[in-house]
């Protein structure tokens, strides 16, 4: 096992990692910037270096002295929480070379993974179910129709240069399909000066639905089961529960079955999450996957029993998975609330400032991962998340009666917050009813 | 399900109730002395009612008051906690006579356990091992010698009206029998005037080993595994786990039975607990029963996943338990520590006082009950009990690890506390290879 491991990251996910290597009896090294000098990852480590000013190309993300640090310190691996060089695959390399552990996946996996059409081949040859599509593009309405066709209606067309919405169409049927094309491919040619245009199946309505997998340099792989993080706004989770409850058990099974193929199929080492669209009709579809730890990690942890930040070092120490596949049970049922500083009614924008008064509850099934105290100074430079607020009961209907009690318990005094419209999502009608989709914020509140 | 409920307690275990009223849709109202004015629990509750003065028979043991306060708040329910009023059956028929619900057993069973010889009668009756002994007093020599042959050696030789270590002694052998026995007599004689002993077999040491039971209304009792409680200074606990480290499978089943069937013989309704002495060999008797929620429960709910609050309210409520036996499954290690305002150094003087700056930790596996807060003054009035941090990991190495980083994370400033003191006992050689007896405070540290 490691003797030293230095957090290549900040906020609750350093603490987070801190923790779980102090009790693992391994030392710590915090890196942080110097905007971040107050920083409670930087107090909690056991040694704490400087890597430069707040930009985070100047510290966070600048790999030369993330890793002279690393080599000044003596650490024999770095853990790189999420974001910033989490899925860096040239840090990867670098870490290699000046041989020190990077806790994650190899290389090549993270390159494999972060090109989208390279992932969508690989787990197609994986038998794991994508989006069906058209496998080349398509020029004019009419052989585009044929393919439509082919592949079913609603069909999403899109421009192969497409972004922000422009080039994309839905079409219903037949019957304005060729409406649809004509007018995407006019925007995209506008736009983008390409005519070029593919098809996909549209999923209306979707879920999504992630799997947690492990896998380990023994070429054993598990799932923990799913998450569901419909609750988007603008791409970004802001509640995610496990399990999913609009799923069936066979539905379960099956995805988790998925996700481990889709781990072995690129023989992948460290925590990792396979996200699928998930259909009204229980169909799903792989989306993309995330080689890293994610920030909704401590739902699945409630519900497995399973530490997956220790499992992270110990797979990367060239352990085994502590559990084996079988001895997984997932029960009860978790919600997680993310916390950030920023006012919902001034279209979010981030509300960096100094905390005077913070009062955390806690209790039974209640867990609180952050990096804030009362009288910590917020800065301005970073993701304004200060906050997550797990909690654990028996089923759905007990965990969202615990998030909401939980919720009116914190004050949080001198910054702005979503606590108070996280606190209106839990009183939803829909949310209560388990009826949420992707689409759930900009319907219930744009 | 009662629509208020009246919780006559203070601190710690008043917020825990309030939690578990709020996430069960039910009112509360707190009552609290003028001493805790600003106390958490008067602050968190639905309605506060200020029922009187500092010392607790003014207020938390004022029975009329109390009762005063929940009529005029129209609860319906009273839960107790510990301590307080919570084993008193003078208050739980009063209860009965204003039509309010004591959240707990009955009078009559309160009154039946309370009574320790009547206790090991009915005990014993129902099959339960108490410490063998003699069941009529001896007054010589001789007639005692025939009798301790019978029980067994090592044996106790106790005074009927000893105390305070007079008039006791332990004989090893029938050698030195007769010598013990009568310098215990002599004692008993020169100092409370009375010649009339008893013999006990002397259990060496051992652990102080408990069950956590729940009983309903339909006559059904389950347990939900064992806490080992033998890290204690002067019979106060402070350091509680589940399970016990010391006991074989066979010993917890039938540990675990024995329990059940001492509830189900005084038909036990509520949450309650049966303390055991465990001997070196794994024989365990009868202690007394508590006829009450404990303060070291959530050790219980971690390895459980049973709320024993929400299941008193429940039972009282007239619901059946909400799980089956075979349905409860002991996972994991928990382990809780009492943190309190006192001073090792200074005989474990209480120290009440302003706390001037509170930093908790938490993260994954981490609860702290507790009704402290930046800022709050502890009033010198109540027990110096202020904070419970309980941990939870799969194994006891992996909790002790966990309980050593979450105690050196906690800050308390304004205050002494015996923070350091329970640190240095997780460090003890003794403690971490789970070598402990409820000697273990005196044979290390006094």
């Amino acid at each position: 096992m490691f003797h030293k491991i230095l957090i290549a990251n900040r906020g609750e996910i350093a603490v987070r990692i801190i923790r779980a290597c102090r009790e693992m009896g391994i030392k710590t090294v915090a890196v942080y910037s110097e905007a971040d000098k107050d920083a409670l990852h930087a107090q909690l480590a056991d040694e704490a270096v400087c890597i430069g000013p707040a930009p985070a190309s100047e510290s966070y993300l600048n790999m030369e002295r993330i890793l002279s640090a690393t080599v000044a310190t003596k650490a024999e691996a770095i853990h790189p929480g999420f974001g910033f060089l989490s899925e860096n695959s040239k840090f990867v390399r670098m870490c290699e070379k000046c041989n020190v552990v990077f806790i994650g996946p190899s290389a090549d996996v993270i390159d494999k993974m972060g090109n989208k059409s390279q992932a969508r081949k690989t787990m197609q040859e994986a038998g794991v179910p994508v989006v069906p599509g058209t496998k080349e593009p398509v020029y004019t309405a009419k052989e585009a129709l044929e393919e439509a066709k082919k592949i079913g209606f609603p069909i999403m067309i899109k421009a192969s240069s497409g972004g922000g919405g422009k080039g994309m169409r839905v079409s219903e049927s037949e019957a304005d399909f060729e409406e649809n094309f004509n007018t995407a491919q006019r925007e995209s040619i506008n736009s983008f000066a390409d005519d070029t245009m593919y098809l996909e199946r549209y999923v209306g309505r979707p879920r999504h639905v992630e799997v947690q997998i492990l896998g380990d340099k023994f070429g054993t792989a598990v799932q923990l089961g799913e998450r569901d993080c419909s609750i988007q706004r603008r791409h970004q989770k802001m509640i995610e529960e496990s399990p999913c409850c609009a799923i069936t058990k066979e539905i379960r099974k099956k995805m988790g079955e998925t996700a481990v193929r889709a781990a072995k199929a690129v023989g992948y080492e460290s925590a990792g999450t396979i996200e699928f669209l998930l259909s009204e009709t229980g169909e799903f579809f792989f989306m993309e996957m995330n080689t890293r730890i994610q920030v909704e990690h401590p739902v699945t942890e409630f519900v497995s029993g399973v530490d997956l930040i220790k499992e992270q070092i110990r797979i990367s120490a060239g352990l085994p998975i502590s559990v084996k596949q079988e001895e997984i049970q997932v029960k009860g049922h978790a919600i997680e609330c993310r916390i950030n500083a920023e006012n919902p009614k001034k279209n979010f924008m981030p509300c960096p400032g100094k905390i005077e008064n913070l009062y955390l509850p806690g209790g039974n099934g209640v867990r609180i991962d952050t990096a804030v105290y009362s009288g910590y100074q917020i800065p301005p430079n970073y993701d304004s998340m200060i906050m997550k607020v797990i909690v654990y009961d028996k089923d759905r209907e007990s965990a969202i009666a615990k998030m909401r009690s939980t919720l009116g318990e914190v004050v949080i005094e001198g910054v702005q917050t979503n606590l108070d419209f996280q606190y209106d999502i839990l009183n939803q009608k829909d949310f209560l009813e388990g009826n949420v989709t992707t689409h759930f914020i900009e319907e219930h509140y744009e």
